[in-house]
């Protein structure tokens, strides 16, 4: 009972299933639950793009700007596509469903292995993120990230265990304070340039832009798309808005794709005028905050904001991984204990497998967000794509009203987001893209094994075939006990076993010859009415003498069954166990595959 | 069934009792089972002593003359102290029987845990220290000094649990190769000197030794007291040598203490002459074998003898470690799977718990012989005294014919042991003799706490005083069945169920109501005469209602127990058992400590 008060503490008290309701929330708290994901990422965002081009070299920063235009132009022919799926899937579309519905069940696998990777990398990297925010400014962090890292993903992980039910307001008020913080910043920035306080160290348009190779022009790129990650939470997240929902939904994507493109755009804008390289421990974020705000009160305001927005972006993750291998595994493509409900109504089982996974991740690349960004886009833009291309092959078959123009959109965003993930996988591939593109073919293959093995027992319990009942009725065994000698602790043992049949014998393996005669010599005495076997066991070994008698007793005695009865102890403390039983859990794994054979274990509590 | 097969090729077929013979051997070949600890540790010990010193200055070497001189003379009066042992133990009287028949159980205790450190320690500094003189005369492998060491002792350990049985013949050939080899270094070396063909570096006796710190100086010893490990083996083993086997024994012993000293005394004199100081990557063995033999045949053959004495004093603690913890498991101070011979007639479990300890050793210490030293000669020294100690109150007893001469020498064996002990202890404390003295008591500790849960069970299960039969007659039960929905694989369970009791019950957890109805209807059809009884579960828990059924079901009937029949899956594939059974996990988690409960498993074979 320990491990159930343990349990409570962690988690709390468990909660009744009248209490799982859906609370709908206005716009502005819509937005801070479903977009602390995709806001987030301006806080690595920016520093992706610099960190190819300035190894490369220092004059080759130049080319931020266009780069990060070239995202924002991107990201907003996303959000007009997403905006499309929000009109035709009220209920919520994430990839897995748009793609299973329109472009068949394989595409809907393939979607969902990207998801939950991607969720268990957005985990990973917008915790490390966030510990690299605030090592930024307390350098003493620096050393342990991968610790501060382990105990962050820790924390969400009993938070969500728990159940974070009030999360809408709880989460409003650290969105905000980012979302103003980087404002601030920006405008900060723009004034002091605008002002002369501050000197430019590189004109905002250059008239030349040097030369670069086509590669590492692409490979910038496809770093700064970690900046699109997040995008689709709202359009997934339809149910939680007041409504009209999807109207609301629409507008508050909008929103949240222009707050998202000003900051990210204002970011890389004055980290280019500032001249701000990344460099080893300080990420970007805080150079420019640093040069801004100096060591004041607000820059450590502005690295708290955003090392706060990252948890919450991480947390974003503990909504969706669950979520999503729970339809998994109710369409029986994951293990169905995915697909219940804890006691706190959450999904505990994913909410586990969730953390085990990016803290592993956390441990192997040692924290650190730049190595994690590569393994990242791949999976977001190739569900992008799959949801997308859905969407184009729902709107060429239902042909509902206004579908023409949502094709436009949708196909424009299918077609971009296609490119895109071209892009990423070819210039990404060899620092990390490989891991993905391998694991998400194995996802599918073990998607498809676990429910084929689902259908096929399914096909062999079913009694729907059966045309008249088979006959349920008591069946013939006998009983085994082995026995170690004779003591209080076999006593109860010998009682059950008489009660359950009316041919009951006992064995017991030699090892000794001198002390068999004690044993039967006492088994006389306490037991005469049972016969006792006596096993010879010329190679020591308890368990096969035991394993071969049992094989006797069913060949000689026809019977259906055998009840092999076991014997154990339970000691009164966990580590005594060790102490006791080890033939008893040979003997129990040997019989796990033997058919006919009934295991029963009559335990003895001891005192001691 | 695939295990059986594995372990059959990795360990080999089982071998029956009636082999288990003890063949006695002739001196020579005694020597060579018995002395590779001993006659091994010259390939370090040297080495040992120069490293502190010449950390310190470089006109510091000129101690280890004097140091080495001192360490043989210790030796000397060790070797007459033992000599006295094989006089009154015939039987064999390793240090955990001497200390515990003269010094009391507590001191036993000591010894026996000072042992069963320093045999694992045996094997990791033997293997590190093997493997370095491999890779001084192969630099290839220095970079992987971890990886060689655990596959060295992975082969030891699989050798081992097949039962190397043949080993005496087997082990004479390294050992006289390895001191023949030692002995022609050390001829080859002192002829070259005394032939001009080589210069002295140093004189062989100092007329002024330069001032040192005391400490430094006693530290330098301590570390060259690794020479003396093993020097107790034969007295341990006297059982294997020819009639009349204590005179054989001691003969042996002096045999081997005397080349033991020679070559000690050879390699730390020639080192001193030629000037060599150890460095990174390259042992002093192999600095002086090179100095003296160039890069010739020989030069290779000095290190591939070296190596292998090393791995066979390595495997000398296979035999060790796991007859003694045998001996403390008959005594019941172990757990008492240690007790019993494997069946290739070997202790399996000690030589796997040795192997796993050994192999965590070497990684914490990166491989490094020089690191693990200071752990080593603590627990060798203790053993000493103790035994030496035990031998004094032995003769002050027992007064047998001779005992003044054998207290004398014993007394003086014990004294000087107790003070070199201290010395070690002192000087080594902080480089890691420490974990030692921090471990011992921990491991009589447990000793302690594994002896008290024995007696203590052993006195809660006796029926000796027990006046008259406790009466032996079947018990009242109920079974109850619980459920999950109705199939072929269930049908089973409910069969046994009728046949051991007259009382079955099925209980099924309503998690989803609409579902409860169809179970209902199904139930009917299939088990009509079982009544089966639906249980609320307010938080989706299964377990728990369950849990409170059965306890309902212990108050109405007031039967002596409940059956708990589960039914499980027995998938074809191991993988598959993940995606089952989950329930029926818990369910019997949940039962372990409950009592009045029996839980029985009824298997359903899938085929898929």
């Amino acid at each position: 009972m320990k491990y159930g008060r343990l349990k409570q503490l962690l988690v709390g008290k468990p909660l009744a299933s009248e209490m799982a309701h859906n609370e709908r929330i206005p716009k502005w708290k819509a937005l801070a639950v479903l977009s602390s994901d995709a806001l987030s990422s301006v806080a690595y965002a920016t520093e992706e793009i610099l960190i190819p081009l300035s190894l490369f070299a220092t004059a080759a920063v130049a080319w931020s700007m266009p780069i990060a235009i070239a995202i924002a132009a991107l990201l907003f022919i996303v959000t007009l596509s997403y905006r499309q799926t929000i009109e035709f899937y009220p209920n919520g579309g994430g990839a897995y469903i748009v793609a299973k519905d329109n472009l068949g069940t394989m595409a809907g696998l393939i979607a969902g292995a990207s998801l939950l990777i991607d969720y268990v990398l957005t985990v990973s990297v917008s915790v490390a993120s966030g510990v690299e925010n605030i090592a930024s400014a307390f350098p003493l962090l620096r050393e342990h990230k991968e610790i501060v890292g382990i105990v962050i993903i820790f924390f969400l992980m009993t938070m969500n265990l728990r159940g974070v039910r009030e999360s809408a307001t709880l989460f409003a008020l650290p969105t905000y304070f980012f979302i103003g913080s980087i404002f601030v910043l920006v405008g900060a920035g723009a004034f002091q340039l605008l002002t002369g306080h501050a000197l430019p160290k590189a004109p905002l348009i250059h008239e030349a832009y040097p030369a670069l190779p086509l590669f590492l022009i692409l490979r910038a790129f496809s770093s700064g798309c970690a900046a699109m990650t997040g995008v689709e939470a709202i359009s997934n997240g339809i149910q939680i808005f007041k409504e009209p929902s999807q109207k609301n939904a629409k507008t508050t994507l909008l929103w949240m794709s222009v707050t998202l493109g000003f900051m990210f755009l204002g970011i890389t804008f004055l980290a280019h005028i500032y001249g701000i390289i990344p460099k080893e421990g300080e990420t970007a974020v805080s150079l420019l905050s640093h040069t801004v705000f100096g060591s004041s009160f607000f820059y450590y305001f502005v690295q708290v904001c955003t090392a706060m927005i990252l948890v919450l972006a991480a947390n974003t993750s503990y909504a969706d991984f669950p979520r999503l291998a729970s339809l998994l595994a109710k369409d029986r493509f994951l293990p169905r204990q995915l697909a219940s409900l804890g006691d706190r109504l959450v999904f505990s089982n994913g909410i586990v497998w969730l953390s085990v996974c990016a803290m592993v991740l956390i441990i192997m690349f040692k924290g650190e967000t730049h190595h994690l960004i590569p393994l990242y886009a791949v999976g977001v833009f190739l569900s992008f794509t799959l949801s997308q291309g859905g969407m184009v092959f729902h709107h060429l078959r239902e042909r509902e009203p206004g579908w023409m123009k949502s094709l436009a959109f949708n196909g424009l965003g299918a077609i971009s987001t296609a490119v895109v993930l071209t892009v990423i996988t070819m210039t990404k591939f060899l620092s990390g893209a490989w891991m993905v593109v391998v694991l998400i073919p194995i996802l599918v293959f073990i998607f498809y094994r676990i429910h084929r093995h689902y259908l096929d027992v399914g096909k062999e319990l079913t009694l729907l075939d059966v045309s008249r009942p088979i006959a349920v009725q008591p069946l013939k065994h006998t009983v085994v006990i082995p026995i170690s000698g004779i003591h209080r602790g076999i006593i109860e043992g010998i009682r059950y076993a008489l009660s359950i049949s009316s041919d009951v014998r006992a064995c017991y393996v030699e090892l000794d010859p001198e002390i068999t005669d004690r044993v039967k010599e006492e088994w006389r005495k306490w037991a005469g009415q049972i016969p006792l076997v006596i096993l010879k066991s010329p190679y020591r070994s308890v368990v096969s003498p035991v394993l071969d008698y049992i094989n006797d007793v069913l060949e000689t005695t026809k019977d259906d069954m055998v009840t092999v009865l076991i014997p154990e102890f339970v000691t009164a403390k966990w580590w005594q166990q060790f102490l006791h039983n080890q033939t008893a859990f040979f003997i129990r794994a040997a019989l796990l595959f033997k058919r006919n054979c009934v295991v029963t274990s009559v335990r003895y509590h001891l005192h001691v």
